[in-house]
């Protein structure tokens, strides 16, 4: 890795104390949730916007490599600083402003999700995009992954929420992407081009976003089916009825019993060991009546049981459960490949037949939940990486995974983002004239390569790299 | 300009008859709705997507400017062939297939919007992105220019409703931007870069549209006001109720009385010459009248006076008003420059003041009307083109228009894109950065200059220019 000596000592005179080149400093930003480290020189957290600017302009300059980090969630390695060079954490620009009028929220890129969710509701508006890190991760982060949550279905993903975005170009140039406003339709979209792209094209500091109003109503449902097969065919027969469902959150048997042994208790009374989903409507106070009637006519025909939550409280014991599973998955095995797959609905039969082989085949335990109104489906490979026979099982089941997704028409990942973990599966989704057309537009807006290099092109098989055994707040285990 | 006649008779030795160098042929394609006519050397008109890709692999060869249209509804000049080359023209290519489980349109580039939104409804779905030219502009020039209509407030424009493209590039490699998911996380997004470039990037051959459940319920209100100031006041009252309506279309007195004039009666019965807002509201039945309750007591606080729509065919009457109003402005002047400008909410009052003083000091009338609940107003400067005083001011008032939107914090267009007419007013709006870094996307994806040449980024004065004088099926007058 080349060295920066002289152009981090001109970064410092010009920007002073927020550049850190303290050897405590530089390791705490050498690695994100992914847990593979690399260390960089300095890590600059800019006190206000135009500190950024300064520091792109001098590593254009000098050809430095520069990585941006929020909390540094994302398990994908987007974060981590593979190239050395210079890291900005941004959680210190977090400022929040609601216009309570328009319903935006204008914020800025180290700003939690959480706190946006919070201070829109406080002005009776409701940002919807909800990473299940939301407590953590910012919104810079979760614009530079496409961030979703399980209200995709029917609300979308940050992409869709965000009306405007700010920040610089590689260069260390002050660019605004959109105005804040709903319309927009003056030049090519940078916007939209800048959200995704993991920090390459670009940095955000700042964003406008997009709120709806706070929906008056929710109503909570949980239902229990024999199996996987039974529980997909009855959602599909849901939104056939054109039910909407804020969330609709399936768990296959293999992701309750981990709850149930995380809980000690089943996850529906009375019905252990069933496949579960999840549901939630949202909308005015009598929408939500009329709907969860026929929703509730839904569950009698198609579900084993059925329970609605009486009170937020109960709901919210309900939504326990999903949480539960996560971490306990711990439980078979010490290693977690969490694919965020994209499924069509019409292909949702084949790919659960697909993924019973895969369970058998393998010999590998591989817990799945996910989002079944927009078919994001999180599968859980589990392995001991110690194991070397179990590891390569691991490898080789989640090659065939995303083989399977695309020839289903489906998406490597649907809110991840490629980062290093999924650099090996890019050409699978896109043919070489896709990955040229976006290496053409890198090239030409990042001349230099400074930005997040190593990422998203570069293939990088992260199974076969020393994870650092540490717990991150937001670890489940 | 240069010519091509041995590209087009290699052209024509692989596609045949699609391919047509006909004198008629070529006139019917010099121009679109702009009505300044450049004469290209052939138009190809493909049976199959696949042709495209041949069109463009032989044009890249050749250096043969290549111009897509539609039905050439734009009234920006985005779909003349200006230099000349080859027109794609995509009308064939019109199959729509709906996917009533998904709730997605499976749609050819071809296909008209409005014949989407009929297939839509017939399966109990919405597709709500409406331009007024809805019963002949296809989705392929709705993507071009990412459409918009009276919708956007609350559902969003065509961008908010595609979810993948297929097509081909510059260079005739076939491509595809996404997947038939809701969800796609995995790779640099050129999907949302395509939608708006105006076809310089790629030509767009079919897409994915996101569909909503049909509403259950309509309602329709009509609200007179003595001014602008107050008809704005309103609204922005409305919406912080947390009000969403479907539609909230404001009328100025101007546009009013054009109505008024054309139809021979007040546009609200008993309150002639008032500025209007028009409201629709969407949902469930019971949602719909939840909230029609609390948009009748807004309307008894701050409307002289109001009229809601008992059946469908009221509605239909309180709509004719506002369609009746465009045409009717041709009684102020012989040329209309429509400018689809973008306002913020919080600027509406001092954007209102500086539209009155531009009345005044242009000495020209400016009807104006348009989406409150997105800003996207249609301001409409008209003035005599044979007079040379009235064009000067007219030319003037657009100038001094444009200024302030992007003073204001707005968009100098909502829903048009940029084409040749808003090509003076593109610098206002984009800081050297930001033109520089949308000219290096389209050298580095269209590094020969074929797509669209001599649209968006080189300036071309269109009330400068000769216009046909020829009536359009979808004109007003």
């Amino acid at each position: 890795m080349p060295s920066f000596v002289s152009a981090t000592r001109a970064l410092k005179r010009r920007l002073g104390t927020v550049v850190d080149t303290s050897e405590s400093g530089c390791w705490a930003a050498s690695f994100d949730s992914s847990k593979i480290s690399f260390l960089p020189e300095a890590v600059i957290t800019p006190r206000k916007e135009a500190d950024v600017g300064v520091v792109l302009e001098l590593a254009n300059k000098h050809r430095v490599p520069v990585t941006v980090r929020g909390r540094g969630t994302t398990l994908m390695g987007s974060a981590a600083p593979i190239a050395g060079g210079w890291v900005i954490d941004m959680l210190r620009l977090n400022r929040i402003k609601i216009d309570t009028e328009a319903g935006m929220a204008h914020v800025q890129a180290g700003a939690k999700n959480g706190d946006v969710q919070r201070a829109a509701e406080k002005a009776g508006w409701f940002y919807p995009p909800d990473p299940s890190s939301k407590e953590y991760c910012t919104i810079g982060g979760n614009i530079a992954c496409n961030a979703g949550g399980m209200h995709g279905g029917k609300y979308g993903v940050t992409r869709d929420f965000v009306i405007a975005v700010r920040g610089f170009l590689p260069t260390g140039e002050f660019v605004e992407w959109g105005t804040a406003t709903k319309k927009f339709a003056a030049g090519f979209n940078l916007r939209d081009l800048w959200i995704g792209s993991e920090g390459m094209l670009g940095v955000v500091t700042g964003a406008v976003l997009k709120l709806l109003p706070a929906p008056a109503a929710r109503w909570t449902l949980l239902t229990a089916f024999a199996d996987e097969a039974k529980a997909i065919a009855a959602a599909r027969a849901l939104f056939r009825l054109r039910v909407q469902p804020a969330i609709c959150e399936f768990l296959d048997r293999e992701s309750v019993i981990c709850a149930e042994r995380a809980t000690g208790r089943a996850v529906f009374a009375g019905q252990p060991n069933r496949a579960v989903i999840l549901l939630e409507l949202t909308g005015a106070i009598s929408e939500v009546k009329e709907v969860s009637k026929v929703v509730l006519g839904w569950a009698k025909e198609h579900a084993l049981a059925h329970r609605a939550a009486r009170t937020r409280d109960e709901a919210e014991q309900l939504w326990q459960v999903r949480r539960k599973c996560s971490g306990a998955m711990f439980e078979l095995g010490d290693t977690k490949l969490n694919e965020d797959i994209v499924i069509p609905m019409r292909a949702y039969g084949k790919f659960m037949r697909f993924l019973a082989g895969l369970k058998k085949s393998s010999r590998l335990a591989i817990p799945t939940f996910g989002h079944l109104a927009d078919g994001n489906l999180h599968v859980n490979i589990m392995f001991h990486r110690g194991d070397a026979d179990e590891s390569r099982r691991a490898e080789a089941a989640v090659a065939k995974l995303m083989q399977t997704v695309v020839s289903l028409g489906g998406a490597i990942s649907g809110e991840h983002g490629i980062g290093l973990a999924k650099t090996p599966f890019l050409r699978i989704q896109h043919p070489p004239a896709q990955v040229g057309a976006m290496q053409a537009i890198k090239q030409a807006l990042d001349p230099n390569g400074i930005l997040n290099p190593g990422k998203m092109f570069e293939v990088y098989e992260v199974w076969k790299q020393p994870k650092l055994a540490i717990h991150l707040p937001w670890d489940h285990k």
